[in-house]
């Protein structure tokens, strides 16, 4: 290297290159085979930093579970190395797991802007009070900064996401510079007119690692929503609608919340905010002064029927169709204040979380019903997605030219996508690495390798109060149970006969609508009887583990044939 | 009317006019708020013909549900006023409660076209052998045919849909003319290159009524894929495979299968069917001579061994990811023949059905991971839908130029966008009705009026066996259970002292893990003697129903103190 030329040689002293220096690892612990609980662990010699605590929400097979949260168990007796935990940005799935892990790993300083640091406390607080006082924080105050976490020396740039104060992480080690904006999108028509670009993160040095956020990779659609065409349209509604406006958008979205409100001021209406998230997050923002001057726009739900109906903007959480949140509670009429009228607007500035496609067909089946100006993506231009489309994807590649690319923070089939779009922007394939949760992959003298060995990466379910006590044999049961309900039956034997007392008691949910089934419980209780009967002994002992079993085969397949249904049949033998 | 010019007036002869002719009744019992169970009822006078007997898939909040069909309460006492069931196409949702209705109509005739009735065949026989022969089947042999109907007169009209022999129906009664494609898509460039328009149907009498499926309204991006450039993407992707070509496509598609087997044919590469609606259809497709000559081309799925791979095609169900159908067995390794190589060809000709998109990520993740060429239309245009889009919308009704509107076959939201799209296209507001299930319209001398009162049509679900027994209280029970399990407490009480004998049992599914819940289970047994000590009068009785509502709350109460889950605590009292 240049620098080195002045550097007369010195004959003891064994120099550090990157042959002699050590390997740099970098291990997902979640993001890369579906979307959510990401964190990743970048470690080089004694040195551990993290990027990002998230949470991940269950599937449909996975009933009652609250969500998920990474497995930290490679990180079990290391807790003394990690010197830091960077949050890119303050959505749940990079931070939502940070009160239930940091304790865990010793509180290590934790790293952000002030956004995401206020949203991580409120999180902390929320799930257990006073707990965010034990944080150990380092703010980010300007991209400009600098840190050294141990050997890493750490900065930052800046990135367009759909929440306040997303940056992007540089990593740099010996052995490579990685390069991870964590989630991002490409705005080409930013409202604030600058557009971001990141051609002078191509200068850092080599070998340059990408690793790039690419949920938006199989999106090849060219026409992508401008941020300025999405607030024109915002406007024009909100400014002709005849009675009230009613916006439902993520509470996260603190930026288009703040321009609302901006927007409100300057035509004389009136914003009543709602939903717990909503309320707390235009909170934050207002003391970290992201919002500002808006106390005479903004006024409590509660006053919304002193103004006359076309000066109200509602803004409010729901937009996915939640159960419990305020649009839902809205069109059930279950909303206090919120009653819908034919000639308000009703406004999903949002877009469709996977999964959540039939309840929000349903809200707005339920919406349409009541009023008469729905408004959402098919119909006009009211939400700017935070993710970047495959053109972007190719773009920042081409902008920032790096060594290796590591697509992360999607479905599996997206990242191998992601990767082909690399391929095509010119990138050697063996440069290209689609990793799994648990993949090991190191740097090491400009080559990388992944190991064939995975850490554990196993779901950590959290549900209620349990934090990964609920596993595959809990979540079958209650899977079993959903499809067929369950049919309990509860026989005292008499000892001394070997003879069933009584009738057989039967509970039985989720399996048949019981008053209409009295013969088939009958026929069971019959059944019941002449298994304990015939398995009886000539004096009288049973051996309830086998008369259980009976009960269960013979129960089972009787029910089955009467009505093709598979209820969990649980026998309980009673002997007195 | 100028036909009645020539006419002589006869003095003492009562003449029917619009006024004095009974009313037409349009009544739908399924289609109208949510996608299937579609089922429409027309009357007029003393007759009735029905169009469709669709069944509709089940939601999230249904479990164990295996699908749901109208509910025909309207038609109870009316049975022998219908004079057809008219039958649009073969899918599911228009044919597939059938087997389950028409046996209570007393098996009136079914009208369809040949494939149509030839899967209304087999899915009678697959629900009870034999009963196919109890069909009464008027076949359309040309969309020439007229029938009368009673007093309705019934004719037909070509559509394009992804089914063959789907057709579009004229019902024509004095009050007015019904016109109802069915399902349909405007195909701008067909295989066959005949584009299909419907200006013939702006001929027939006045007024018109055009009931439309409008599945489609909310989509206004303009590209749709045509038929001609699938097909193109198809036979390029075959011919340049170099392992096996494995397509994933819907059962119903015979024209797709035709054309692919063809193709097959021609390139000479051999075709193995898999999956049993697969191969079902395309029996009966070459027994009706859909598909002809392909003796040779046709092997069974078990040889596919004895050829190269680069001669393979597979044509299999699955691409829904539906857990058993063959796609997910190839992804498993649980198929028996079908092995999957990293240089095969794996095509997704197939939609997202709503519901299904997170069950079909996972199947492609798995896909990819064994495959190096996965493609579906995120990535070239692979399938063509079967369904219209707004333009569509708009331009059949300029061709057909209906007096009333009455958008069919959607959820409730896009029926409303569809309303709008008529309105925009120069239909008067008054004019066009977006009718719930269950809806009442009638049309009686160029007028509309929707009634207030609705007939039943609340969810009939089937279960196994069980036809409309499982209701709302078997279905809460249902997702209680899924959501945090059950917690069956069993207590022996001696009659004599009022106390507990032995220790209280518990049984527990989907709630803890037991073994890991020792000391939790303990303190409940402990709190259950304390609450029978407590109840015991002085003389030893207890009131059971008091005690168990005792340890149901106080045990409900507990559990989810120390766990924050509610599972669904159902206590059991013994008395010996």
């Amino acid at each position: 290297m240049d620098s080195q030329k002045n550097v007369p040689s010195k004959p003891a002293v064994k120099k550090i290159t990157r042959q002699t220096a050590p390997r740099l690892r970098i291990i997902p612990l979640g993001g890369m085979e579906e979307v959510g609980r990401n964190m990743t662990v970048f470690e080089y010699d004694k040195d551990i930093v993290i990027l990002d605590m998230g949470i991940q929400f269950p599937e449909e097979d996975m009933p009652g579970i609250d969500y998920i949260i990474p497995s930290i168990s490679y990180l079990k007796g290391k807790e003394k190395n990690i010197r830091a935990v960077i949050f890119s940005h303050g959505h749940l799935d990079h931070i939502g797991a940070a009160p239930l892990l940091l304790p865990k790993l010793g509180f290590p300083p934790v790293v952000g802007r002030d956004l995401t640091i206020a949203m991580i406390k409120k999180r902390m607080e929320d799930f257990e009070k006073n707990s965010a006082k034990r944080l150990d924080i380092i703010k980010i105050g300007s991209v400009n900064d600098r840190f050294n976490f141990g050997k890493f020396r750490v900065g930052f740039f800046n990135v367009e996401h759909s929440i306040v104060d997303a940056v992007g992480v540089i990593i740099n080690t010996p052995q490579g510079t990685i390069i991870h904006p964590g989630d991002w999108t490409m705005e080409k028509n930013p409202a604030s007119g600058q557009t971001l670009t990141y051609h002078h993160l191509s200068e850092l040095p080599r070998p340059k690692i990408l690793m790039l956020e690419s949920l938006g990779a199989t999106n090849t659609s060219t026409k992508s929503v401008s941020e300025k065409e999405m607030y024109a349209n915002l406007e024009k509604l909100i400014s002709e609608a005849r009675g009230k406006v009613i916006i439902g958008t993520f509470a996260s979205q603190i930026k288009r919340i703040s321009h609302l409100l901006e927007y409100a001021k300057q035509i004389g209406k009136k914003v009543a905010l709602d939903g717990y998230s909503m309320k707390i997050n235009v909170e934050i923002a207002r003391e970290l002064g992201y919002i500002k001057d808006v106390k005479e726009t903004i006024i409590p739900v509660n006053s919304i029927g002193k103004y006359p109906d076309e000066k109200i903007i509602v803004i409010c959480t729901g937009a996915q169709g939640e159960g419990n949140a305020v649009l839902s509670r809205i069109v059930s009429d279950d909303h206090k204040f919120i009653k819908i009228r034919k000639n308000d607007t009703i406004i999903f500035s949002s877009s469709v979380i996977p999964g959540n496609e039939r309840t929000i067909q349903r809200l707005k089946d339920n919406l349409y019903r009541k009023c008469d100006n729905v408004v959402h993506n098919d119909i006009m231009d009211v939400h700017a997605s935070g993710h970047c489309n495959s053109e972007s994807i190719k773009e920042i590649i081409k902008q920032i030219r790096p060594d290796f690319f590591l697509p992360v923070y999607a479905n599996h089939y997206i990242l191998k996508e992601a990767a082909k779009l690399a391929g095509s922007a010119g990138l050697p394939e063996k440069n290209i690495f689609v990793l799994d949760n648990g993949s090991i992959i190191e740097f090491h003298g400009k080559e990388a390798k992944v190991l064939s060995k995975k850490v554990d990466t196993g779901y950590v379910f959290v549900d209620g109060l349990g934090i990964g006590d609920v596993g595959e044999v809990v979540l079958r049961d209650r899977q079993a149970l959903s499809q067929d309900g369950m049919f309990v039956i509860i026989t005292v034997v008499d000892r001394q006969l070997g003879k069933v007392k009584g009738s057989p008691d039967i509970i039985s949910r989720g399996f048949v609508y019981l008053r209409e089934s009295k013969e088939l419980l009958k026929e069971v209780r019959r059944k019941v009887v002449a298994i304990v009967d015939k398995a009886a002994n000539s004096d009288g002992t049973i051996n309830p583990d086998y008369v259980k079993e009976e009960i269960r085969n013979q129960i089972g397949e009787f029910l089955f044939v009467k009505t093709e249904r598979r209820p969990m049949v649980l026998p309980v033998i009673i002997e007195v």
